[in-house]
């Protein structure tokens, strides 16, 4: 199976917790609108496909079949890409964790854009000052306390007691907060040695490890998820 | 199978999309927390559970398994309560369909949230008017119109060609919507033939009916995700 993936050029945004799956099990896939423009995702947007419409990227196809919503994404491609247990309870846990992550996703993505995702952060950034200290003061800390009892109740590697797609995805969730919040993600290190561990691993995995050194790897930027504003960190 | 749902008492919440399902379907379920009280949820968030740990509730007990994040239940209870199609594709449609309306639910709560769950509503009710204008005036209508040309490519009464739990979500969201935000959701019924439609039938089914009709369907009120605060909808 050759997939194509859908997702804005430019960013890493939701599309890369897609890519990182495809990247990490050597599956075959087109980044599309890398090759042909986001005009390519457009025509989508707009039901050229005759079965599922999507809402928004990152979607994926896969023969005759259209998946939008990065989780349903990464459910879907978690047994054929060998990146998800086989029990019925395991895959339920991987896709909820999942899930959560998006919700964390989410919640990132609107300490930099409070009030409207149309507008400009300039536009915003008094509200996104108030939002981005509650995101560091209590937000960060109950989700990634909880990413952490949910290693150590998986035997402290992995989520799931053996690698999945829900490893990658914190991989890139550490990596984007450590971008985008530095100072406070220092200040939370000493609480979170098995989500610092994980990241290590996942990123010394041979194909990621690759991915992660090539040009496919858009840098993290200020048009992304995660983005570094110095002003809406910890103080120095 | 006797189901156990968990969800806080005294607002519908995430947990009515969940309740309805079980309602509409006719399934054996206790609603746990109006039973035993709120205590019963926060047993589970702190670990007494062995396999998934839940982030937050609804999750659900089927049997041995834990089973968190209300679109994830959805997913799993649709066969068995033969709320989703059989295919493969259709499926995976109905799921991303569910957490395309629970990004916007989440965007509903936002509204009169932007700046912490954690604040009251009056300590952030300036950010609030402005974010309540922008969903109102961007997202609602983009939101709206995508899941009314759903039901236009489902033939015009579901979102799936026939009976779905997304179907029962769609009434819930525009049930909700309607009691937030009465006038900007007059403004904008006109363009929404389908969706108001499928609102008065799916609260015409029987089962369905009785239980709107009963105590067991808590009233919208202002601790909920819906909430009418009339400064916040369009002028009048």
């Amino acid at each position: 199976m050759r997939y194509e993936l859908y997702y804005w050029t430019g960013i890493q945004g939701r599309g890369e917790f897609v890519r990182l799956a495809l990247e990490d099990a050597g599956a075959s896939y087109v980044d599309v609108a890398r090759e042909e423009g986001d005009d390519a995702i457009v025509r989508y947007l707009d039901g050229v496909h005759e079965g599922a419409l999507p809402f928004a990227p990152p979607f994926l196809k896969a023969g005759r079949l259209l998946i939008a919503q990065t989780a349903n994404i990464l459910q879907y491609l978690g047994p054929p890409l060998g990146l998800v247990p086989e029990s019925e309870s395991r895959r339920l846990y991987a896709h909820q964790l999942q899930l959560t992550i998006a919700d964390l996703v989410a919640e990132v993505h609107d300490s930099h854009h409070p009030i409207a995702s149309s507008l400009y952060y300039e536009d915003q950034r008094v509200e996104a000052r108030r939002r981005a200290a509650d995101l560091r003061e209590t937000r960060l800390p109950k989700y990634l306390d909880y990413f952490e009892q949910v290693l150590e109740r998986g035997g402290g590697e992995h989520a799931l007691h053996g690698h999945s797609y829900v490893d990658l995805s914190l991989f890139q969730l550490i990596s984007g907060l450590e971008y985008a919040y530095p100072r406070a993600m220092q200040r939370l290190a000493h609480k979170l040695p098995l989500l610092q561990a994980l990241k290590q691993r996942v990123a010394g995995r041979p194909r990621l490890a690759a991915y992660l050194a090539s040009p496919r790897r858009v840098p993290f930027n200020e048009n992304g998820i995660f983005r570094h504003y110095p002003e809406l960190d910890d103080p120095a």
